[in-house]
């Protein structure tokens, strides 16, 4: 292995450790990607637990378009939710699948969460106050990749300000330029879906 | 100790050292089984803290009828859930009982846990898909543990699909090929357990 | 030190962790004995957290009066609701006080916790079946440990299968043979008490 | 380093990893800071994780005006809100700022929380019994951490005995004479947040 990949794998790994700390990684659920270079991500096979990943038989080296490059090995059947967010940014590093209850939940139960007020908001890139609000777009559950592939790319082309987006019944995807940015991402989003929980609760 | 029943013994305590630290095996609740041979059964022996098995004492070998085949030790109360399930099914390989506060307050409110549109429904063998639904039956509770088991069996008899089994009061059953698959079996389940108690309070 | 004094110092130390890993011993609440022989006990001393008890610092030994047998050390203000235990159960080997979320609002708005139903009430001992019920008493606070104490031996008298009992605002106590048996019986409370607040949230 | 500055960073390390285990320091929210003498302050630096604290980079020294004394290293951006309690009392020798969902929660819905008939409140100095009133006042959230200064600094003023205070969407700020007793305050004051939460639950 190369320092890079093996660098980036620790990593992957303790981020998965973390989470399943949480309960954000259930089960053979989420799955985790890395750039290596321009051209070649890192990105966690199929079936693995994400909390016990092992450097070795857990991740793969996809292309751009999600074709392996590590032959024998085949990677999440939903790698095409990772390869299009590095085909839209050279820049981007880390893409991060989680799966926790309050994702779920809330991503059954309304079209979109709107964060407002919060100070960890300002956990994003470009946001310098808890005065805006934060948008979580939710996209109904597929069983078809590619299809909602597209239906993400094309809402990211319109609303690139976007820092994460929810699966119905299926978790979240966010992102950042490194694995430590899209982890702290997640444990930012995660914050605001159990606050955002909590509110409802005493809301009705 | 052979090397089978020594890997198993490991594999056991270290579910239950996990299944602790989520609190789903409070004080001497819950009990596990895995299969040693077409014949035996490896099952914790009665009174145990699940979170902290020993190796040693915390074991014994049982015949698929429950009769232990290590003198002096005793099986739990609820062997017979056990025995069953490896009588059904010759590729049956473990069987985890445990004991969380969703199974237990979900199973006394409601006849059958319906679980729709979850994406980690695809955690079970044979799921495809999020847009099917899981039904786990809730039996009523009983010291007497064989006309218990007669009614388990009656119903997967009839419902030969089902993944697990909530009884009143008192916990899920869930079972797999090996233990780390009944393991993801659990650990999927108490997942959808605790989104279910979320949205039933999101509903009332 | 006492082989016996230094086993039972291990023991409580190792259970003070336990609690407050699950958040139970919050802030230097909470407080700790065991019984050394007939007329001797181990206590906690004044002040300490529970979750990183000393085992030097930690404890003082007392008379079933509560007076320190160890120069310079003071035992918690609430000694005399340990000392009344040992006095009343020549059995008696261990007392824990503890102090959790559930324990504290139940108490704040009930004056008894009754738990019916549930398997886990089997945890306490003669307790055979989940069809009995479990009533756990809740006396009102007071800075008069004197007082309280004999307002809970009076209760006791009256009441000898008690398995437990809160003070409103301020936790739980329970008890056992050994230190083992009332960790034990702090589990189970602990697993039931969060099971009728989560009932009385769906009840509402 | 000198040995107070290396002790009390190896202090603040290990409060940040156990807020963290608690889900009180999400993302790069928080930050905390103890007296190294009469006119300088230890702080964390801006934009670390308070949960993995590095003892070299994660601090810097600032004087009682929050000017860093340490070429090259950035306070955060909240050191006026530190620096007025060191300015304030010569006594003052720790002041933690956490960020929990709780604390987070409460202070977008109320303009101050109020705690009565608990127990935990003696974890406060001068609290000798559970029947007063713990008032924890809620400031409005803002970017101008000097105007917010001079609020908190006015309040404090008028009401001498505040053991902590809320900021709206923002997180709790308590204090102590060590980070011992900053960090007791912080697990009482979430403690009570947490059972103030669940009271209002039942309550609507």
């Amino acid at each position: 292995m190369s320092d890079a990949l093996s660098r980036l794998c620790g990593e992957l790994v303790a981020a998965g450790q973390f989470f399943h700390s949480r309960g954000w990684v259930p089960a053979t659920s989420s799955n985790f990607s890395a750039r290596l270079d321009a051209e070649t991500l890192l990105i966690t096979s199929s079936g693995q637990h994400k909390g016990r990943l092992d450097a070795e038989a857990g991740f793969l080296r996809v292309d751009l378009q999600g074709v392996s490059l590590d032959a024998g090995k085949r990677p999440s059947a939903e790698t095409g939710l990772h390869t299009l967010m590095y085909r839209r940014d050279p820049a981007m590093g880390c893409v991060l699948h989680t799966h926790s209850v309050n994702a779920t939940v809330l991503s059954m139960r309304m079209r979109q969460v709107v964060l407002e007020g919060y100070e960890v908001q300002k956990a994003f890139p470009g946001v310098e106050t808890h005065e805006g609000s934060l948008l979580i777009p939710v996209f109904p559950n597929s069983q078809d990749i590619s299809a909602l592939a597209r239906e993400v790319d094309a809402w990211l082309e319109a609303n690139p300000q976007t820092v994460g987006y929810l699966i119905c019944g299926h978790g979240l995807y966010t992102w950042g330029a490194t694995v430590a940015d899209a982890q702290r991402h997640v444990e930012a989003l995660e914050f605001l879906f159990e606050c955002h929980y909590r509110q409802l609760l005493l809301d009705r």
